[in-house]
C-alpha cells in the first residue's frame, strides 16, 4: 500500500475525495434540509426550531457511525457526538465546533426568496450560490466538515483521527450555556486540537487560518476633584477641573507616534516575523472601503505600522466611555467634583491583563496633580491568543489546504476576541485551528445570505485532506 | 458755612450722623419690621408677602419723602422710588439698587429661633447681631441706604444728590422680570451711577468695592469621527476615536504654566496694577480656607499669579461637562462616533466674548485630524466688566469709605458676573459702585443668617458719608 506524505495511506484519501465528488446532490439536498429549519435562538418563538435542529445534526451524525446526543442546557441543548477508533489504539483526538443557530433574517421583505427555502442561485461572480439564513453562518460551514466525515466513512470505514463534534444552538445570542457546559463536559471534551469553522477565507480563491486572536484588559477610572460640584467663576483658576486631569492622563497615553507612552506597556511584544509582515502587505488589503464603510479615510494609529498589522499583531488602548459635569441641555458653568472613563485595551502575545492594569495605575499615579484622587472598578480582562503557526498540528492543516486551493492559506489575525478560543484555551487547556470558508461578500447577519456552492464542495475537500493530514503517523 | 473736601456743607454731613446716631432704635424698629415679612420669591406660597414687602418699602420711602410706586411685572413687583431735588437745578444721579425678596429659611430646625421673628443675640466674636433671614440679604443692606437718606433728608432736608430706588423681588430667583423691566422703563431709570448695596466687606473691619466682574464666553464643542460606534477590536488602532481627539484637544488648551495656549488669547488682557496685585497680597487672603472649604489644598491654575489675582483678573477656560461614547454601567467595547465637551471661558476686561469663541474654533480647526469634523451649539457671553476706580465717582465713595473706616477700602473683584451689574451696563449704559457690608460669615442663604448690627450702623453711616461725596460740586 502507498503511503503519502502525510502518512495516511494515498489512495484512501484520493476515494474520500472521489466519494465527496460522486456525493455532491445528496450533500446539497441534506444542507437544504437542514437550512429549511428555522433555528433563530435570540428569538424564543423559535425554541422549537432550535431542538428541531439539534435533533437533526444529531440524526445526521448517528446516521454516518457518531454516537450522538442532544444534551439539554439552561438554553438551546448541546449536539455532542463522539466517534472512536473501533480498536482502540490511540489516535490523535480532535474537536470540531459549530453551531446550528442563525441570527433572525429580518427585514423579510430584503430578502429575494424566503430565508428558509434555500436555493441554487446563478451568481454573475461567484457562479452557483446557496442562498438562505445560515447557508454560511454557520450551518453551510458545519455542513463541510459533517460532509468530510461522512465521505471518510464511507469510502475507508473511518477518518484517521477520533472526532468529538460539539454544535451549540446559542452562539448567535451570547452563548450563555457554553461555559458551565464546557465546566461540566471538561475532560471528556478535551482533545489534541479544536477545530473551528466559524471563519473567512482571505478570499475567494485563497483560504485562511486564524491565528492571533487580541485580548482585552479593562478599567473604568473614576478621578475627584473638588468635595462638590464648584461655581466656576467663584473657583476659576485656582481650583482643579478633574474633567481636564482626565484628558491630559487621556492624551498623554499615546506618544507622538501613535505607541501607547505607558512606562513598559510593549515588553514583551513581538514584531511579526518579516516574512510574516511581507505577506500580509502582498495581500493588496482595500484599506480605502476598510475604513470608507465607517465613514473615515486615512488610517490613524502608530506610525509605520500597517492596519493589517496593527489590527491583528498590535496592542491598543481606547477611551470607550467619558462622562464629567453637566453633560445636559444649555450651559452651567460649574467645576465637577467628578469626572470619569472607561478604557479598554487591546493585548497581544506576550501581555498579561492585570499588568497591564497595573501599568495604567501606575501611569496614572505618577501625573495625577494635587488634591485629585482616583478610584479603579470594573478591571478584568483576559490575554490574547496567538497560536505557534509553525506547530505540527498547524503545518498539517496549512499544507492541506495548499494541496486543495493551490496555494498557501493567509495566516490571519482577528482584532477582536472569538469566545469559544478563548474557552476552548481557558477551559479545556486546548488550541484551535480556526479555518473557515465563508467570504467577506456572504452577508451573514443580513438579507439573502449566501454561501458560495464552490465553498461548500471544496470546504469539504479542504476538510477531508486536513483530516487526513492530522491522522498522518508522521508527528513531524 | 464750611465747605469740606467733599464739596458738602461740613456741617451738613456731621448733622446726619448724628442723626442716624439718635434715631438707631427706631432704625433697627424699622428693619424687624420688614424682616417679618417672609417675602420667598421662589416659593408661590409666599407671593402675598412678597407683594407685602413691597408695598412695605414703598411706603416707607415715601414717609421720608420718595414718590414711591409699586410696579407690577410678569412676576414680584417692583419698588421704584425718586427723590428729585426740589429747585429742579441739575445734581448728580444716583440710581441705588437692592432685592427685598430672600431665600427659603430651610431647614427650619436648624435655626436658633424663628427666621422671621428678628432677634438682637450677643456674639462673643462680633458684639450685637440680628439674627433672621434677610438680615443681610439684602434687606439689612438695603436699610443701610434708606437710613442714610432718611437721615439727610430729616436733618438738611435733602439728600445732595438725585435718588433713584430699584428694588426688585426676584433676586433668589432669577430675576425673570428685570431685563424687560429695564428695556420698558431704561431712559427714566437712567443715572449717573448705580450704587448697589449687595455685597460683602472684606473683612470685619475693612471695607471694600468690587469693582472686577469677569465675563463669560461658552461653546458645546461635538467632534464627530466614525459614522457609527465600532467595535474596538476590528477597528481599534486604525479608527479615530473622537474621545481621544476631545481630550487632546482639552489637554493642548493649558501650557505646562498653566496658561491657556489659544494664540492671542490674551490679546488686550492688562495684568493689575503693581500697586493693586502689592495690595491684594497684603491682604492676608486664608486661601487655604478657601480651598478647604471644597476639598482643595493646593491653587492650581497659572503659575506665579496669586489666588486673588486669578479670581479677579485672569481669564479662564474650564470644560463644564464631557460625554462620549459608553457611560452605562459595566464595560462596553466601542470606539464611538462622536464626544462632545461644553467650554466656558471666564473673562477679563480687554476680551471680546465673540473673538474668544473665534479663537476657540480656530484653535480646533488647527488641531482637528484628519476623519473628525466639528460642531459648535450653544454659543453666546457676556464681556468682563472693570470700572475705572480712579474715576471720580469711585475716588469719592473710597474717600467716603475711609473716612468712615479709619482705612481705604480693599478694590475688589469677583470670579462671576453679578446680572445686574451687566443689566446696567447693557440696557442702561450705566456704571455701578458695588458697595456692600455684609461679612462671609454672615451666613446668608443658611440658617442662622445674621447681620452684624455694627454693619447696620456703620453701613448707613457709609452711605451717608457716600451720598455727601458724591453730591460735591467739586467735579475733580
Amino acid at each position: 500500500m502507498m503511503v503519502q506524505n502525510d502518512g495516511v495511506p494515498g489512495g484512501a484519501l484520493q476515494s474520500v475525495l472521489e466519494r465527496l465528488a460522486q456525493g455532491r446532490t445528496a450533500a446539497i439536498d441534506r444542507l437544504f434540509e437542514v437550512l429549511a429549519i428555522p433555528s433563530i435562538s435570540t428569538d424564543p418563538a423559535y425554541h422549537e426550531s432550535c431542538v428541531q435542529a439539534a435533533d437533526w445534526f444529531a440524526q445526521t451524525l448517528r446516521e454516518i457511525g457518531f454516537s450522538a446526543q442532544v444534551e439539554p442546557t439552561g438554553g438551546k441543548p448541546m449536539v455532542l457526538a463522539r466517534l472512536r477508533n473501533r480498536d482502540g489504539t490511540p489516535r490523535p483526538h480532535v474537536l470540531f465546533y459549530g453551531h446550528y443557530d442563525v441570527q433572525p433574517p429580518d427585514p423579510l421583505e430584503a430578502w429575494t426568496a424566503p430565508p428558509f427555502d434555500a436555493q441554487l442561485v446563478e451568481d454573475p461572480q461567484h457562479g452557483q450560490i446557496i442562498v438562505a439564513r445560515g447557508a454560511s453562518d454557520d450551518k453551510g460551514q458545519v455542513m463541510t466538515f459533517i460532509e468530510a466525515c461522512r465521505a471518510w466513512i464511507h469510502a475507508t470505514g473511518a477518518p484517521p483521527v477520533d472526532v468529538t463534534v460539539l454544535l451549540e444552538g446559542e452562539e448567535e445570542s451570547g452563548s450563555p450555556s457554553l461555559a458551565p457546559f464546557l465546566a461540566a463536559h471538561g475532560e471528556s471534551l478535551k482533545a489534541d486540537i479544536a477545530l473551528v469553522c466559524d471563519t473567512n477565507q482571505w478570499d475567494a480563491q485563497t483560504p485562511a487560518i486564524t491565528a492571533f486572536l487580541r485580548g482585552l484588559a479593562f478599567s473604568e477610572v473614576t478621578l475627584t476633584g473638588p468635595s462638590r460640584d464648584l461655581h466656576s467663576g467663584l473657583y476659576g483658576g485656582p481650583a482643579q477641573n478633574p474633567i481636564r486631569v482626565l484628558a491630559e492622563l487621556i492624551a498623554g497615553l499615546h506618544d507622538d507616534q501613535g505607541r501607547i507612552a505607558m512606562p513598559g506597556f510593549y515588553d514583551g511584544v513581538s514584531d511579526p516575523a518579516p516574512a510574516q509582515r511581507e505577506a500580509w502587505q502582498k495581500l493588496g488589503f482595500d484599506i480605502d472601503a476598510f475604513l470608507g464603510e465607517v465613514g473615515l479615510s486615512v488610517p490613524a494609529g502608530e506610525r509605520n505600522r500597517g492596519v493589517l498589522e496593527q489590527l491583528w499583531t498590535r496592542p491598543t488602548v481606547e477611551v470607550n466611555g467619558i462622562t464629567g459635569g453637566y453633560t445636559g441641555p444649555g450651559t452651567k458653568t460649574v467645576i465637577p467634583s467628578e469626572a470619569s472613563a472607561k478604557f479598554s485595551f487591546r493585548l497581544v502575545p506576550g501581555q498579561d491583563p492585570d499588568t497591564v492594569i497595573d501599568g495604567l495605575h501606575q501611569f496614572i499615579a505618577a501625573r495625577l496633580p494635587a488634591d485629585v484622587s482616583v478610584a479603579y472598578r470594573g478591571e478584568g480582562g483576559s490575554p490574547a491568543v496567538g497560536f505557534d503557526t509553525t506547530a505540527p498540528v498547524f503545518r498539517a492543516a496549512a499544507e492541506a489546504l495548499e494541496a486543495e486551493w493551490g496555494k498557501a492559506p493567509v495566516i490571519v489575525g482577528s482584532g477582536a476576541s472569538i469566545p469559544i478560543v478563548e474557552s476552548f484555551r481557558t477551559q479545556l487547556g486546548m488550541d484551535a485551528v480556526l479555518v473557515g470558508f465563508a467570504l467577506e461578500d456572504d452577508r451573514i447577519h443580513s438579507p439573502n445570505e449566501k454561501y458560495n456552492l464552490s465553498s461548500f464542495h471544496k470546504g469539504a475537500r479542504s476538510w477531508a485532506r486536513i483530516l487526513g493530514a492530522l491522522g498522518s503517523k508522521d508527528d513531524r
